[in-house]
């Protein structure tokens, strides 16, 4: 079977529509503090993000595009559909380096993965361009309530999420 | 870009670590009415099982072989690994037909996946090999509290997980 990176793939979004989302920012300052730091979202999507090697910023640019246009289903009951930008949904970023790895025997390995620093760089750029996105789709004041919140790159993500269907969207740029 | 079944691909499995998840199982009998039936797990993973055409009963053996041995990261602060049989964890499997969409233009199409009827049979048999592996890894009475639970093959799931670190990965088969 062909590897991730020779098949071009540099980067592997998973999208999981949510009904809330809470990720913690900042851990515990000591095991029995709990002055954690968290963030939270409503209706949205939950995006975990790999960049695989050869990621630049141009895929960058291409994968928020895409995941922000794209129409998904986010009401089981009624069947409509509409990307996160129309039903003006909220939207949480979590690194996720995870998503790089291959089944080598009985291990994980992650020879696929970006360097750390390149990751943190282009991170830093998709949630920018999130963030972009957001706000130039706003046509009135509605998207001040339109969040989009990240997990910081490089740390362990304590989340919890709540779906009324999870719908799992695996898609590769 | 090769697709998934160019590649030979015909399992996609998503494996997202957890310390507990709850999935709907049976909805509400009425809006008003909450009634509905839930399946829940304490630490273990959740599996986002999702089978394309081509897939048969050889490869939902070789996958669940793969994914109750290989070695997962369960504790972020030890680093401690282990297959989810090591560490006694449970196991919630989620079929999740979305996992085998692929973006075109601002659409998510499924021309790729299995048809529902073979899509239900080999889901079957891999919640039964779930349930096989568990059993014959028990070396003690210990397994009795080591669960496995699966949602409705076809329904909406409605999920909610909560972990120390999603750790999500995607195995492909």
């Amino acid at each position: 079977m062909a590897t991730s990176a020779a098949r071009g793939v540099t980067v592997r979004a998973l999208v999981q529509q949510c009904l809330s989302a809470r990720l913690q920012v900042k851990p515990a300052s000591r095991e029995d503090v709990d002055d954690a730091t968290y963030v939270e979202i409503g209706r949205g999507i939950v995006i975990y993000l790999c960049f695989l090697k050869g990621a630049d910023s141009a895929v960058v640019q291409k994968t928020v595009k895409a995941l922000t246009s794209v129409r998904l289903s986010f009401n089981a009951e009624t069947g409509s559909n509409g990307s996160v930008l129309d039903i003006q949904g909220d939207i949480l970023v979590v690194p996720q380096a995870t998503l790089g790895g291959k089944i080598k025997g009985r291990a994980v390995q992650y020879h696929g993965n970006i360097a750390k620093d390149d990751g943190q760089q282009l991170y830093d750029e998709f949630v920018s361009l999130c963030n972009k996105e957001v706000s130039e789709s706003s046509t009135s004041g509605d998207s001040q309530h339109q969040q989009v919140h990240h997990g910081s790159y490089g740390n362990r993500q304590v989340l919890s999420i709540v779906t009324n269907g999870p719908f799992t969207h695996l898609f590769e740029f």
